[in-house]
């Protein structure tokens, strides 16, 4: 494969110099994958004039699929109603339903007018699906068979159907009902006898989701039991739709990138090329929010201004207890939320995750203050500095590790996001404590520390 | 499916009340990916009794293959080497190689020295392939074909081979020198008229990785192509193995834990029911490296003494500068992240990726800073405290910012872990250069903070 950054390279040059033909050579030769990096780089007319080539070669709804979101403003710019109209109606259910919600507001009917009857039906009803369903990235082509065929029959019905999509790696067999009865994994079609019955082959009671699934559980289920996909039903077993493994894949990716920015207080769509301004705007809320809480902290401190006056070196070791302690209810919360994310965790076995990290932070508190405590005499030559250094951070670290394991637990339990909003809970919990126990036992020993 | 825990309740009345048959019952319609939670809630007595089960049901191979590894030592101990060795042999290469490294040291040896002889030379062969290579995940079975054979001779061998395992669901066209010609998708291979040629249906020069590949790599390769597996090879092209898309969800999810785990300074094998002994010896190097920078943070409060004796209020607002300044250079540490693992970013893009993050930095950094210098006028009363804080602020968000970015592109560039110790630089950076801004410009000014 070429390096991205050299092809862009030459593609912006053939681009410039009008050798159109050479360009949509090129272009051709580039997975459509690989399309989202290339166009990040150039600039809305050299993207347009990419756009047109793409149409040309009828590659624009397998190419519009594949790009990362914040690419889309600025090639939905370049491209008119009809065309949008025309890529939508080459997708699948699953990709059309989020390239349709990309599309900007005032343009979102006119596009839609402009569909064929069925598909916006179709699309019409995908989109009362809640977000983050099964029903949002199932598809509902699938090849359905009776029991009662042969395996050499059903071969030959996919033969005449010719090869479609991904979703043929299973067949689903159904009944008149069209109740779902049993699944075929392909490769056993194949290494049957011929003459076997459909009803030989199939699986039973397949594992199978309902259209209201949560999709992290969906790609739990997947994970564990190393399925290519899975069936989805109605509430009452109508088979509907079938969700993909790429479709999980990318669930699995998504679910992980909107762990690790919740617990950093990021919003999904802040992605490394979003534009600044963009960025600013999902950064600020939350940064106000951190705002109050360290200005909450910073009261805990002023509440001792007095002690401080006396003992001015106490000033030196707030930010050790603080940052000690926000650090290990941090690692305390990144082993549970992920534990949750994954499954592995139910809230019965919490207690037992929330004892185990608090006898974590209060060991670890321990032997890390013993050191804090000498490195603090040494350096401040008061032995009771290091003792007020010792105990606030035993304190604060089980009081870290009790709160990193159960703020998580605790919004699990509630039906929120485990990861939303905890960091910031976790943090500064642990500075407040940390502050309060450390300025508290020094007021309460003042006499020692002046 | 039986919720885990009432499973786990009946198991251990069973096995307790010596009903051993209706017990085994009971196990047998268990999948092994579930029996990994329930094991973790029985005793050792407990666990030795499931396992012998498992053994008489011929499923101990597939049910140790499943457990999460915090699981594997306790198993281990309940179990001959004969028997581990009997276990290990019927894995393919990819799972006999995991399971085989979790073995005790000195118990490794003998249960390799009861491996058949075949077996122990592909272990070793196996063993010295790279950590988180290609080597290390593929499966060495799988369907050669050759381009002459037609669909239907090539359904035929299958046939005759009959149903094996995942691996089947490409088929790989090879010549005499083992040398990788091209893939059939075997829904392709089913969907094509009998007597058409492999050579006509065969993608031509499939989409491969060499043995030393980066396992994520390799998973974003599969990610971005929508693929169902991948063909391994040696660096002169010999078919030598597949990599299954089983496989690559767990690099993923794996890949995924790990950054977050680096990000909060973890070390992979600590989880949620890992033992507390474990979690403190995996956790106490990091919380010493943390003192460390904890200390060398305070080394520049402690530089600015004199200051702080005269206004003692500085104090107070030192945990706003450096958490404002921590936050703001997490997340952007979060996005650059991700977006190199997600490989979304290169060095050279990198450049403007800084750029944007210093600027996204300094506004933030502008406008929190103002509503924190309000506050802080409003509290104290005085409005050079309130600048000296904003002005501050916007250093320290603005430095956070490039920090965050450049810090695990920096790594990336030299061939580390980006997330690995960032999370402490940039938080520890943050810090410093957060309490530098702060008290120097306080120690400047200091005639109008008195």
């Amino acid at each position: 494969m070429a390096s991205p950054v050299v092809t862009t390279r030459i593609l912006r040059r053939l681009l410039s110099s009008g050798v159109t033909a050479r360009a949509e050579r090129l272009l051709e030769r580039i997975h459509p994958a690989d399309l989202g990096p290339l166009l990040s780089d150039l600039t809305p007319d050299e993207i347009r004039a990419v756009i047109d080539m793409l149409f040309r070669q009828r590659r624009a709804a397998t190419t519009l699929r594949e790009l990362p979101p914040e690419l889309l403003p600025q090639v939905f710019d370049a491209v008119t109603d009809e065309r949008l109209a025309q890529v939508l109606s080459r997708l699948e259910i699953d990709d059309m339903l989020e390239l349709a919600e990309a599309i900007p507001e005032e343009r979102h009917d006119d596009v839609m007018a402009l569909l064929p009857e069925e598909q916006r039906l179709e699309l019409r009803k995908a989109e009362l699906y809640e977000p983050d369903t099964a029903g949002r990235v199932m598809t509902t082509s699938f090849v359905a068979l009776d029991e009662k065929m042969t395996a050499e029959e059903a071969i030959d019905s996919i033969r005449a159907v010719g090869e479609t999509s991904d979703s043929i790696l299973y067949l689903y067999v159904v009944d008149e009902a069209r109740q779902l009865r049993g699944v075929v994994p392909i490769r056993r079609l194949v290494a049957a006898p011929p003459d076997r019955s459909i009803r030989e082959i199939m699986i039973d009671s397949p594992i199978s989701v309902t259209i209201a699934a949560d999709q992290e559980e969906v790609a739990n289920l997947v994970a564990r039991y190393d399925l290519l996909a899975v069936p989805v039903t109605s509430e009452d077993g109508e088979m509907l739709g079938v969700i993909t493994i790429d479709d999980i894949i990318d669930v699995i990716t998504e679910e992980a990138t909107e762990d690790m920015y919740h617990l950093a207080g990021l919003s999904e769509e802040d992605r490394v090329f979003t534009p600044a301004r963009q960025s600013i705007r999902k950064r600020l809320p939350w940064m106000l929010v951190n705002l109050c809480t360290a200005f909450a902290a910073a009261s805990v401190v002023g509440f001792f201004e007095r002690t401080l006056e006396q003992v001015v070196a106490l000033a030196i070791f707030l930010p050790v207890v603080a940052g000690m302690g926000g650090n290990g209810g941090v690692q305390t919360l990144t082993v549970i939320t992920r534990a949750i994310a994954l499954g592995e965790i139910e809230f019965s076995s919490g207690i037992r995750a929330m004892l185990k990290e608090m006898a974590v932070g209060l060991t670890i508190g321990a032997v890390v203050g013993m050191l804090a405590a000498g490195l603090a005499y040494v350096w401040q030559g008061n032995p009771w500095l290091g003792g007020v250094l010792f105990v606030s951070m035993v304190i604060t670290m089980a009081f870290a590790g009790l709160l990193g394991a159960s703020v998580p637990l605790a919004l699990k339990a509630l039906k929120q996001d485990p990861a939303l909003g905890s960091g910031v809970i976790v943090t500064s919990g642990a500075d407040m404590v940390g502050f309060l126990a450390f300025l508290g036992i020094a007021t309460l020993l003042l006499d020692n520390l002046v």
